[in-house]
């Protein structure tokens, strides 16, 4: 070691004859013994979730892995169709529409819900959802997790996470307010949304006591599997060519 | 529609009302019921995966989320140094190193036992791992899979993975193969090696019917749950600063 | 083509016979006539620069190529470390560090002053300097292109560019209230900071014309070019490997 | 300094008063007096170019900078859409396609001609255009730089770019090998192919001598220009959100 240097972690660490991760021993102690998306639960919060918080923190995985055609979904078949020698890069191009307008929300909730919260004085959910609504309002910003292009009436999602919440013994103050917000908006906003999927999935996140700030690294990590899945699916039916020549053969000059 | 256009899926679809995944309706048979890495085989596969195959394929996953200061993880914490706003951009360029040398032992291992085994006409796995063995040393090829720099006598993932896929019943050929490399090379290579880690992994894969030209993107999943460990760890307790110092104050000017 | 789609451009499209850039024929025209600085401004500017606006912002190209061992440049090593077969994934790893804490103080001076000027309501810069300067105090906001860790009393860069920006005649708006900063900031702040060279390389792009919003875009562009002479001196003379081992070797556990 | 640790570079050092870059002053040196392609140049190959090396490596970079509605340029429009936050991940996401299929073409261009070049044995180009050829053809290999799916009479960058390198003094080898296989083809594969851009790009940047392994970051630095333009205009003129549209109206599921 050069003197002086000295870089902590608690993650992984190894030498010749054993690897530990999390200060278990990575044979030994967690594979085969616990799950995977239990473990990224454990890399980022730093403790060992229970059985109900594994089934909640999975079922919101599994809600955000795919979505479709999404513009990350296109972005990541047309880089393997460019580059297919390069699955990495395929995955990377897609994870870094990653950001403010699409997966997004789930973390923009959750700190939403969050700061509401923090600043809060009462255990009066409607009234705390009124006064964020308004201020909202008054400053021209969108509720995050309200509304959905396409699920206008109802986000099929939410209510099942909300059930799962519950089952767990997991409906905690996040979900609290997200769905008071469900409920007294439409005074304000004289509409009614619906609370969408990316929403509930970070406010039960936060319920799960992890950090908001890095509540959009789980979506990535959901949409991680759902990449994979449809460059799995380029691989075997392709359509980036067709993508592509779409919009080249549309193409049309105009300076 | 445009006329004529139309791309197929068989992954995600969604109308005003619900939302469907690979077939399934995501609210209400997915969510809460199907985990994250039965999600991601059958994604990737496109069939779902029985209990023992999820057991064995997450204990892959677990197997290689974290190496701890690997490059990888080093690159995404100083990326996230840089661009702390774009946790998106940090988790891809943790993942573009997810190449040839470190995440792609994986996936070259398993294509290698793959290709020995489609060019076999017999079920003497040893007979075929000698002559597999010895061809790879005569064309100058290193075997995949095989040695470890820092696990020099055992890489202790290597028996855990085939017991689970013992226990599970998943010990196929590819598994079978790669220990037959095991007990063989010495003769040939005239040195007794380890058999690693990702390469067992590989193996598992490949006997779990995964594609496999697409078992890198698997080590890239487990990885990038390893890489939000490490995101995480660096924002409590942020190293890359010391490391971008001490890289940059040792620099010396050499044309 | 699919009826009604149409995808306007008016930038690169071709037939059999001719490729055709800006509305130019791309062989006849452009090729060996045009600079490749010149025609990156007028990719995104939509207009072509006169050679004393090219020389200005080639100047400013340059002095953002390269800045040694910074956190993009080491991310940019590792990862070819990684995955040597994918030179685009290394280039891409150093990109995606030109975040808001290196490369993008040049777009946030661009847009701080440009955002400046709009309000202000004379000419009087030192004037318009004090307010700012004042304003930002008293919302605890740093001043983009203030300061330097190591060019503490002064950054080479800035007289440098300010002295092409007049020789050229575009020493404009941005850059007059940059240097007017520069003047009245110690009056406020307490001690005296210098212009940094990423701040004025943002003023000079802001006098040339280009949108704010782009900014980071050429401090990215002008990274390119020396991320792929890290990526060449790397492979001429590795170094990532003693950074990566440096990095482990100094590993210690702490939960 | 850590003792021991010494990390050599020939690129940018910097104290308290100056910048260095390439052994040169940066601001007295460098900014204003080099131009952005030349300082590219001059930073991969440890050497600075010529005025006629500058010119015909920009003609280089502008020949490769847009080729309009590539995957590339539509994955980089599509990932701005989603995060118009991150230009480096929009950008990232764009040269992420720069891999095998596209921008690979260069560089597999300028390496096939150097390997036939290091073993060749005499100077009668045809003659050694005509063995690669029928070699290639035997082994079912594609000939880099032969044939364009638009461009199938001539490329009309070609004959430019071969001009200015005569012009200029720097037509070599490569270039002369690349136009014998363009005469000779036609008798082995029983059909006339165009010599192509990207291949005549790679002819022209071996004949320059630079590094035949990063031939592809040329492309690659060059189109980060284009793709510059590209979210540009997307930015005064979206269409990723049609294309995106497009694509998930036209979905069907099959499974």
């Amino acid at each position: 070691m050069a003197e002086g240097l000295k870089f902590p972690t608690g993650l992984g660490t190894s030498d010749a004859d054993s690897i530990s991760l999390l200060g278990q021993d990575l044979a030994a102690d967690l594979m085969g013994k616990v799950g995977f998306g239990e473990l990224a639960f454990w890399l980022v919060a730093g403790r060992r979730p229970n059985p109900g918080e594994v089934r909640l923190f999975e079922a919101v995985l599994v809600a955000l892995a795919d979505h479709g055609f999404t513009p990350t979904a296109i972005a990541a078949r047309l880089t393997y169709l460019s580059a297919p020698d390069s699955l990495q890069g395929a995955l990377a191009a897609g994870l870094l529409g990653g950001g403010s307008r699409f997966l997004g929300v789930t973390e923009d909730c959750g700190r939403f819900l969050a700061d509401v919260l923090a600043a809060a004085d009462s255990d009066d959910y409607d009234g705390i959802a009124l006064r964020a609504v308004e201020e909202a309002r008054a400053a021209k910003r969108f509720i995050p997790g309200l509304g959905h292009p396409v699920h206008k009436e109802q986000d099929p999602r939410t209510p099942v996470l909300i059930a799962i919440a519950t089952e767990e013994g997991l409906y905690g103050p996040h979900l609290r307010l997200f769905e008071a917000i469900g409920r007294v908006h439409p005074q304000i906003l004289r509409r009614t949304l619906p609370l969408n999927g990316a929403g509930v999935c970070g406010a039960a996140l936060a319920d799960l006591g992890l950090p908001v700030d890095l509540l959009r690294g789980f979506a990535l990590l959901a949409r991680a599997a759902g990449l994979l899945g449809q460059i799995a699916e380029e691989r075997r039916r392709p359509i980036a060519g067709d993508i592509y020549r779409t919009v080249d053969r549309n193409a049309v000059y105009e300076p």
